[in-house]
């Protein structure tokens, strides 16, 4: 790695594939939610990260490069914590507070992410390149706090799920 | 998971077993970096990272649980990507650059966490463990920012390496 660029590149590609993991793994997310606002969320997360991975396409198209991605194992990690949360057997509000922890790992690996390519494509004077990574960078950013919000609800539920209320009988 | 509490501990184990695979890392991190700046920075949280261990331990005996991890996925992957630019050999600026992004994704991972803990905490009304979670998010958070502002100088180095340089030949 021995320029900028090679290094935007490189990091815009672990990003194509952690948006094309992400495809993959929100509709089984979106499918376990019990919360409405959750499910309801999450289903329109899924069709925004769609088109995260448009604008990453048009990223590589303008700087002359092929769009392909490279293993991303932290998001491989994350869809796997995300699973683990599916797999709950358990009380419908405690899985869906283990699903929105898991959500905002994934948009805050994302919001880091594309927080460094946009700053790499900033300094090389890429400007329509930032400002592509930007626009995503706000939706991630907006996904997140939207799954703060609908957190302060989900908690109060779990916090009533039958085993806490055993505990403190 | 039955109760909130149930997934409380097992956020806090999951965070536990991040900070003790960071604690293995950032003197590699630390060794590697180029700029000085950087390189202190590295080394300054890698002490503040065997406190969060301690407050974690802490959060484990005041809620009489047994202090211990279980594998957090996602910080092996964050961990593998930051190997990643260990292994670089070329322009110190642009393996700094990229030590950096690394180094973001490992805090905004764990302020994802750290603040979906504190989140149960609080609804639980454990308020000292509440109190002790805040108290590592704004180390996480502060850390980030300096990682932020350490990164405006470096990242103009490393569009200024030979690569690049090459390039507009």
């Amino acid at each position: 790695m021995n320029s900028l660029k090679e290094l935007l590149v490189d990091e815009l590609k672990d990003l194509y594939n952690a948006e094309t993991q992400l495809v993959k793994a929100l509709p089984d997310m979106a499918d376990c939610a019990s919360n409405p606002d959750l499910k309801a969320g999450i289903a329109a997360h899924l069709e925004q990260t769609r088109g995260h991975v448009d604008r990453l396409e048009q990223c590589f198209r303008i700087l002359g490069e092929k769009a392909n991605g490279k293993t991303c194992h932290a998001m491989k990690g994350l869809v796997e914590e995300a699973q683990e949360a599916l797999d709950q057997n358990g009380s419908d509000a405690v899985r869906d507070a283990q699903l929105i922890g898991a959500a905002q790992r994934v948009e805050h690996y994302e919001i880091a992410a594309y927080g460094t390519a946009r700053a790499f494509a900033e300094t090389l004077g890429e400007d329509e390149v930032a400002q592509l990574l930007q626009e995503t960078l706000d939706e991630e950013g907006a996904a997140n706090k939207q799954l703060t919000a609908i957190a302060l609800t989900v908690n109060q539920e779990a916090g009533a799920a039958t085993g806490d209320e055993m505990e403190r009988e």
